[in-house]
This record gives structure tokens, sequence and C-alpha cells, in this order.
């Protein structure tokens, strides 16, 4: 039958960055029913070298030439976003670790829809965290639920409750917009406070004064984060940082294949 | 065309108990295309007269008549299996709490396949709570994940490390088989340790013993325990009982339908 | 990658019964991508020994540790209900022969939903029949479609019509509440004719004036049955008991894995 | 948006025959979103003046341009082959009524794939039975089962295995290749006896004897036969004549549709 | 377990014709989890002496009784339609070829729901094309689609703009149902004009003038064509005549399958 | 039951852009049970005044919270990713047209995997093509086909041997590294040639000398175009212009929702 002949086929980083999203690259072989390719370079690796004048191997796929070429532009497709997101998690991250500060970055839940396992996977690759993987990792209170619960002073009642109905097994995290806010869900006894579209200097003043009442408490902040700014949020009182930029709009890693 | 005349049925409980699963039977109607059930009694009301004589009507179920039929033998089954996880969930937690105790019981992770959904929601409808809902609710390391991480000796490293790559919004619970890996547990970081199948004194003295060095620390009894011994566990050190008869095994409460 | 080691994990039954859902088990493990199980007792076999302090190895289970992980609660909660079954439907059916009779023990179509297929299973490695597995196994016409179709008057022209519906490669069985119906339903065609909610004495008279009129004709007794009063039914002219306790409520028989 | 004008389309019959198939249609309006069309002809009329030259309006549709030409071709392509089997079946039935004879015509088994509903609903459609709708509507030992379970001489038992292991719900029907199969099968207690391939006369002084040693046994005669032949078997004593010309290789009625 | 003795079966063609639909057959077998067959012929051969009394074994099947069987009847019924189709095109397409006519003889879209592509590969198999695959694979304007559009005079406004909207990468063909309207297409820039439902003369002349204004210019021939008026299409001057038969109603090949 | 009260929230660009996506957000809408939102823009509107710090409210969602918020970081997602599709294809485009060149502007096939549907729209949108929609919107012949076909040689006979097998209804495009092989594949019948890497000017000569030779060949400049360097490409021999940055690495057009 046509295209039965079996071939040879390399991947070809193209720029350099991270290599992420081999178990996904090694799950398509399977499912359109080819090896797993042989990969030169690890998940993980940094491709130092590579760019569009000289392209660097990666992996070797072999098969019948019309199941290679069936999985060629999925393959790619995945390993040039993977990758695109693990090398911006590790830029971030590190130049921020470069600078002495030792939270987490983390993304956030603005993924392609469709692909989140792939994007969220290539921020740990990268060296950042998940945020919650899906809804039923963690209870979060974002402004819109706190809207919806009526006055502000009822944010203690809403916390409250939402802790005797999640059951022991969940954290909870409760999104504020100052530091007000902030004290308030920390004494209500949430586990995390996310401070949200706060300045800098705002957001640092403000998980000084939290830390200082509620030591155990951890401290998120988010909203219009990039790796412009981030820099200025890496005090030791913040614990984690959550980028949008992480997930949507980050620049991909090129990658081609080649029949040899 | 045949069985499109429309009828009228009601559905009666032949036993009494609580009311658990109308959300479900809702949708089945929606399912096949008929109205939602009018319903006489509340979810989680507790039916004190019903018995097999004394049959007492729930709802009134109105469409065609294939319809109706269609959706009755799907909605007594789930009926009657809801309702008895309710009503043993209320059983045993009404009797505790009348003891005084203050703590939450929990069912397992050993529920129906295909049908944790139910048996997990009667749980709530009943008034205990649902432990994990699914594996990303929380992590929990078992003893055989500590089996397979090598000697009792790096269990505190096994937590470490899990912490770690779980990230911030997880809690961890860790399953003990004894004090002693209860109190490296607690020392490693766990946010809740599950004391499994320790005799009721020996559960008790091990929960004194860790809440006086970790106040913090929740502390589960689980393994081998039924309503004829929970009230031996329920002391004020143990904050969660968690029972898999609550999940299988579980008496069910009949409920019929009858076309008017 | 994390787990990816081979480990060996062992199937313990807890409580002495009947071993049954091996097929289902072996899918299971299909269906993760790990070894069938090696088996060490067979599917049916009776474990008398199995008890909670001494645990019978019933299977060997080897693969890598995290899909041998993932297999393993939906082994053990399809293990314990399906062998609750065969054991429960093994009690019934043999006492009733040990007391002479021929009959045949059978469920009914009270199953979990979902579940099906594991629970009539189930049935019938204890010896009991499923009954009707699905609605395309035979014609059955209850009390809800006599009373959809009018009168008790116009029941002869329901099976007559029903018959010729339904095409020559059909059986047709008809709940009755009384003798009078079954007498007519068994005039008018009825191949099997259940006794639905008769006390015992007043379903053998029925059975066995039906029997003298109609030889050829099978006679189902149902309704309330269950393993206490099921030997009051169990006489010649009665060919089939039907009870839904052997696929709802029924006790499971307790089974773990440990990796060795 | 392009095509989302409503516009008004007819169904024509451009051949005479039967009208089958109406049910599909409406499910495919329903299912591209627009209304059932309005019926002229009810299902099962004879289109007794429909020719090229004459089409016949069958029904109106009415929809945004865009959904009625989405469900136009799937909508045709039904109702011509729903049609052809029905008027094919009705074709042959009513000859073989004429002469007389008052037993059923039914399709078998060797429809198209994945079209199975349409071609046994339009059988029912045209008059004719359906035979077995799916492998769980009665169980049928072919010439292959028999081979498979050993010499002739023992197909007494897998008769008597076969109702053991089916339970009392079924019907057994037995595939013979000659007149001591079939007596052997009726023996053995065979509810129905399919004569397979034997030649007309064959057949009937098979059927014959049959009958008279066996009053209630049902007796179908099947295999290569056609409306030229099929009223060669059209006996008394045969009760059934099974055709796959009916549902396999079948003319099509043609029908088209045309926007106002 | 029942059924689980390996056995070998045959599969046998009872009419002469050409085999097609082995890659189905395949998937089948794999599917069910067998083998696939061994081949005696190839896809595509010609079975020049299989008649019923001649049965001509086309295939050995092997593995477990119960997956044989199991594949049997599915097996069968897709062999004998897609042989069937493969049969018919190549008796048209080799009569109109031997008469000299060197155009293609196509399908059309009046394939059965869901089995379209067995219908569209046994095309292939016979030597004739498929037409549009499906709704993607090419613009086609027809009549519906005018109409909608409004006046004839607009014809050439709406060929403009489906250009325009379609992108480069698309042909587009018009149905036409006079010289006129098709001179109009083909100076709209239609690449394909499709002559619906002329008779044979009218058709040619037609064609005869579209060529020689627009040589470039694809035309086909197409409603109400079958083997018995082909050849009066089959002039130089059209390229491709359309045959719903090819696809609907056509005769199918006998085959069987014997177990050893 | 919780979060049943009906709120309204509204939808807010955060930046300037064209809005994109109505249709996908509509069908979120429907899927989760709400009715559609109203748009105060309309799809494809340019959003002028739209800014972090003066958000533009372009469409009102009402319903029942729980839903709300159920359906809206789906809908944010969509609309930033559409939204920043269109805009870009936008930008390029009016720049290209401004400069005075009339020809097309489309993407590649390097789209996010499962999310291909949003971002082939949003190209539409924005006033750019989608290509081939699908591997069934037309045959393309890429280098890795080639290769695989054996020397350079026998370019000519595969483009034949495509064209019959591919049928009629096909444009055949291929894909050529240098002006040579451009020229084999016009000469051999191919219907558009796509110019793959080429720098500015050697794609400028080859596009004149094709032209000349072929006036009626399609020409498309293909591999490593930007904004950056996209108009050097933008002469009247080249039609078509085909850039994978505007399906991957795309900038994202921020939306966020507020409760009123």
């Amino acid at each position: 039958m046509v295209g039965s002949n079996f071939v040879k086929a390399q991947i070809f980083a193209k720029e350099q960055g991270i290599l992420a999203g081999v178990p996904f690259v090694d799950a398509i072989c399977e499912e359109v029913g080819i090896k797993k390719p042989t990969w030169i370079f690890q998940e993980g690796a940094y491709l130092l070298n590579a760019s569009p004048t000289n392209r660097t191997s990666v992996a070797v796929v072999v098969g019948p030439a019309k199941k290679v070429l069936l999985a060629e532009r999925i393959m790619l497709n995945v390993l040039c976003r993977c990758s695109g997101v693990a090398t911006e998690s590790h830029r971030v991250r590190s130049a921020l670790a470069w600078n002495g500060w030792s939270g987490q970055v983390v993304g956030t839940r603005k993924t392609t829809p469709g692909f989140r396992m792939v994007e969220k996977y290539g921020l740990l690759v990268g060296g950042a965290g998940t945020h919650r993987y899906d809804m039923s990792s963690m209870v979060m209170l974002k402004d819109n639920h706190v809207k919806l619960s009526g006055q502000t002073s009822s944010m203690h009642d809403l916390i409250t409750k939402t802790k005797k109905y999640a059951g022991f097994q969940f954290k909870i995290e409760v999104e504020c917009q100052n530091l007000d806010d902030a004290l308030n869900a920390a004494h209500a006894g949430a586990d995390i406070v996310m401070l949200d579209n706060l300045e800098p200097e705002e957001a640092i003043a403000a998980a000084k004064e939290l830390k200082s009442a509620h030591p155990n408490l951890l401290i998120e902040a988010s909203g219009g984060i990039n790796s412009s700014n981030a820099a200025k949020y890496a005090v030791p009182e913040i614990d984690i940082i959550s980028m949008s930029c992480l997930v949507q709009g980050y620049p991909i890693i090129d990658f081609s294949m080649k029949v040899d």
C-alpha cells in the first residue's frame, strides 16, 4: 500500500531554548502506531546552539512513511508550544532566583482551551508551578464570588462556610483587592491570599503587614505581572508570583522534521 | 405513536430514611425529555413514616408514557442507593454528635466504579464528608507509596519531595501504621496524618501525643471502622473518622413508582 | 520517569467467600497497560480460609509502580462487589437446592446504574440467573404497562397485540398481582407469569392452579423475597424465584492489595 | 450571518413506493436545529402516482438556509433507503398473503454496518419482521456453532447446555441443514428450527414431518430465498420465511429536495 | 472460558466479481483482537470462477472461536457491499473505456449514511472516482444554492463571491440546468460545470459549445445516468460522468464464512 | 441551590484590537445552559479605545451565578486568542494592502492542537485566509513527500500520479526549494507552487519567471515570513504570502469579566 515503506526522519530545533513535550510526542507516535522516537536530548535539556542556520537534531523517528507524515505536524505543533512555555518559564524563574528570591513562579488558568495539559506541563519542565491544575485542586474565591455573596462585611462568613462545605482536604485561597480584605480573609482562615492587581510597592507593603500578623499565611501576587516587572514583586514576604504570560501569547520555539 | 399519551406517576418511599438523589433524578428526566418531577419532600428530608405498608409519596412525574417508563428504573435505582448512603451517614454521624464529638465522619475511595458521584453526594446529604473527591483533590501518601520509595528512614525525604513537586496549592496526607511513622510525617510537614488500622486505644494514645507535639496537625482514624465501633474513636484529638461501609455494602432505602 | 520501576503486588482476600470478577480485573490491567495478574485461585473458587487476620493471596500483579497503583483501587472495588454478589447468590441458591428445590434463583433489574454488567455477571458466577440482561432480552409487561393499556378486561388484547408486534423471536412475561390476572395472561398466550408481591401460601396456591391448567407455563415468584423468606416459595410449581437483594445492598467481600 | 435567512423547501418522491423513514428525518432536523418537517403523507403511505416526471411532494421543511441544506443530503439518503426496504418488503409480503399464506416474512442480519436500525425499521413499515434485532434478542445456534461444539451426535447436548446457560428468558433457534438435524434439535428442546438452504420441496417435506411430531415448534425457511422463489416456500407448515434481499442490494426509492 | 479454543475459518465468495474491502476486514479483525486474515486473493482481484455451487476461498481467518464468530457477520456485510460497489464500478467503467472514452466515471454523495467510507473506497477499487469525499473537498454550488442567492442574473456575483470567500485552495463546481447557465458559470470563473439532468444529445451539444469557448473547463454529466444509458454521454467533450447507482441500490456480491 | 440566583456580568476588552470569537462564546453559553450574551460590539469591530485603564464593555451575560462563572474562563480564553489572531492578521494585511498589494495573506497548519477551528476562524475575521482548513481541502506535496518518492527527476511523475489518484476535484500545490523545481512542478500540472524559505529577491525573481511561463499558475511565498519582512515579498507576481506567526506565538488581546 502507498506509503508503507519505512523511512527515518529527524526532528530539528531551529532556535535555542528548553526541549519540552517529549511524553506528548511519544504518545502521538503510539496513537498513530509507530515506535517512540529515539531522543538525542532529554526532556528539559537546554538546546544552546540551535538556530535557523544551525539546526540541532533532537530526535529520530522511524516508521512507515504515511504514519510518520501523519504524526509530523501535530508533533511539531506540540513541541513548539510546550518548549516555548518551558523556555519562558525558565527565563523568568532563573532571573528571579539569580536575584536571591526563593519563592515560586506559577502560571494561571488562562491556558488555551483544550490544550491546558501541555501548557501546564511546560510550566513544570521550565521550573514554574502550575497553580491549580483544575477546579478540583483547591478552593479559590475570586472577586466575582465575593461580590456575588453580598457585602464585604460578609467575607468572613463566606470563608467560614466554604471551609465547612469543602471539607478538611482542601486549601482555600482568597483573591483580594487591598490590604483590608486580605487581613479579613486571613483572619477568617484563608490558607493563601492573592493580592490582585496591586502595584509593586503596595503589594510589598501589604505582604509585610500580612506576614507579621499571620506568619503561616501564603501570599501570592498576581495581575499584570510579566517578565519586565516581575522582579519588583520578588521580595521574601511574597511566596508566589503568578503570570498569565507564561501560558498565553508566549513565544514558541521552532522545530521542523526532515526525512533523511 | 405507541406510548405518547401523557400519564402521571408517583414515586413512593417504602422504608423510612433520608431522601437523597433529587438532582440526579431531575437530570434523568431531562435526559429522557420529560419535565423534572414535582417533589413533595425536599432533598435531605427524613421520611419518618414510610414503610412497606404505608408508602409515602415523594414526587409526581408527568410525561408521555413511554418516556416515564424509560426513566422509571434508573430513577429508582439511583434514589434507593443515594438515600441509602445518606441515611447510613446520618445515622452514624448523629450518634457520634449526640455523644458530643465535633469531628467529621467521612467516606472513602471504596465507591462503586462509575457511580462515585452519586455515592459521594449521598455522603454530603447525610452530613458526612467526601474525603478526596478524586485524585486531584489532595495528595495522599499511602502505605504502598511509602513502601515503593524505599526504607522508612526516607519517609521524611519522600514528604519533602512531594511538597515541592505538588506545589503550594495542595494539602498532603500521609497514611501511617504506628505512632513513630506519624510523628515522623508530622515533623516532615504533613498537613494530615491518617492512623490506619489501629485499635481504638492505640489510636487515641497516638492522637493525643501527636496533637500535643503538632497542634495544627489534622488526625484521621481509618481502617475497619463501622457503625458498631466508630464511637470508640470519637475523642477530641481525632478530627476525622473515615468509614468504607458508608459507600460499599450499605443498605438501600426502597422506592417504587406507580402510574395513577 | 517517576514510578516507572517494576513492582510486584499481591491481591488478598480478607473474608471468606466466592472469588468473582477476574475478567474485569484482567480488563482493567489491559486498560492501564500492564499484564493480566497471575491468579492463584480461579474465578468461582470458594476462599474458605480467608479472614482479616488470615489474608489469602489470590493474585500477583506486576508492572511499573505508577500503573499498578493506578489500577489498584478500581480492581479492588470491582472484586469486592462482584464477589459479594456471587457469594450471596451462592448462599441462597445452595440452601434452596439442599432442600431439594430445582428451580432457578435470579436477580432483578435493580442493579447499580452503570455497573449492571459486573453485578449480572456475579449472579452467574454464584449460580443464580440474570433474568433479562436488558430490555431487548424478553418482552415484559409490568403492572404499569397493564394499567396504561386500560381496563383489566383488555389484558387479553394487550398480550395478543404484544405477541404480534414483538415478532416470533421473543418470549413474553406478564407481571400479575393475583391468580385471576395470571390465569388470564396464561390463557392469552404469556410464556411466563410473574406472581408479584404475593404471600408464600397465596403464591403457592396460585402456582398449583396455574400449572394444572397450563403445564408449559413458567411461573416466577417476585417482590420482597430475601434470604430469610425465600425457602417458603421453593415449591416444585414455582420455577423461578427473583430477588433484588442479590444486586442491591448486598454485603461485599473485602480485598486489599499490598506491594511486596 | 451567511445562510441565516429562512427558506421553505419541499421533499419530493420521484418513484412510486412506500414512504418510510419519517422518524429518522424528524431526528435529523432536530439534530441540525430546525423544526420537524410538515408531512403531507404519513409514514407507511403508498405513493401511487409518484414518477420522475410527476414528483409528489411528501413534506415541507422550513428553516435557516444553511441548516436546511446541511440536513438535505442525509435526509434524502435515509428516505431513499428506508422506503426502498419498506417497498420491497411490502411487495413480497402482500404477494404471499394474496396467495393465502399467513406466516411471517422477515429480514436477516445482513444489514449495512452502522445502518441496521433504519433497515430493520423499514422492514416493520413494509409489514415484514425484523428477526432478531441484535444478538441479545434470542439465542441462535448456527452451523458454525454446531461445528465448533464437536460431532453432530452432540447437538442434543449443545442445546441442553445452551438452555441452561441462557436462562429461562430466551427462545432458542437452531439452524439445520437437513430433516434429521431438525428433528434432533426439536427433540432437544429448540423453540424454533431454521431449515437452511433447502430446496422448496425438501423444505416443505421436512416442515410437514416436523410439525406432525412437534406441533408447537416454529419452522423458518432461509437461504437463497428472494422474490422470485419465495412463493414456493409459502405453505402452512412453514411459519417464517427470511430473506436477505430485503436488507441488502434492495432497490431504493428516489427522493429529492427543492427550495421554493 | 467458553469459545476460547482456536479455530480456522474460510471466507468464500459465492458469486463472481471484484474482491474489495480487504483493509476494512483487516481493521475489524484488529478491533476484535484477532490476527488479520491470510488473503488468498488480493484487493481488487476479479474472482472469475466463483458461483453458489463453486465457492472460492478468498481468505483464512484464525483465532479464538468466539472472536472469529463475533467478527463474522460484520466482515461479510462489509465485503458483500464493498465488492458490490467495486464490481459495478468496474463494469460501467470498462464498458465505456472499451468504446474509447477516456473520461472519469465517478459516484455521487448519495451514499449510505455512516457507510460512506466503504462505498467511496469501493469506487476507487473498481476504477471509478469518488467525486467530493466530503464537503471540504471542493466547493459545489447546486441548484438550491443558486436559487437561494436570488435571480439567475446574479449567478455571476455568487460565483465571484464564492471564489473570494473559499480562498485560493478550492476548485469551484457549479450545477447547471442548461447551456446558458453553464456558459454564465464558466465565464464567472467556475472550474467545473455540471450539466444536470440533460438528455444525452442536449448534454453533448452543450459540452461542445462550452469546450470551444472554455477549453480548460471540466464538464460533468449527472442526473439519471445508469449503466443502460451511460454510453450515450461518453463523448470526448464530457470529462466526467457521475452515477448514483454506484453507491445506492447496487447489487451485492455474496460471501460466506465457514469454520473448518 | 447554591449559585442559582441570576446575575448580570459584563465582558470588558482591556486592550485595543479586533473583537473576534463571538460565535464560540455564544456556543459556550449554549453548552452551559445560559442565553447568548447581548453583544455591544459586533464580531470584527475594531475596539479603538480599549486599554487597561479604560475598559470597553463588549457584551452583557445574564444567567444563574454558577453557570455564568462556569462559562467565564473559557469564554475569556477563547476571546483573547481569537481576537489576538484577528488583530495580528488585520495588522499585516492592511499594511500590505496600503502599499498596493492585492494578494492574499494566509495562515499555516502550525495551529494549536485541538484549537485549530478558533485560530483559522480568527484569520478570516482579520481578513487573512486559512490556507487548507484540513488535509482534505487540497492536495499538497511538501519536501518530505517529494523526497520519499525518489529522485528529483521523478517529481514530474509524482505530480502526474497524484493528479490521477486525487481525482478531478482537487487542486494540487507543490512545495519547492528553488526555481528549477518550481518550473518542473508547473510544467507537470501543479495548480499552485509554494516557494519555501527563499530570500525575498530570490523569491521575486523566481515568481516573475514562473508567471511569464505559466500565467495561470498561483504562486505562494512561505517560510520565515513575519510582520517585519512580509512587505519584501508583496509583489504582483506573488499571489499568496503565508505566515505561521498568525497562528502561533501571536500576542493575545486581554479581556476580563466582572459581575455587576
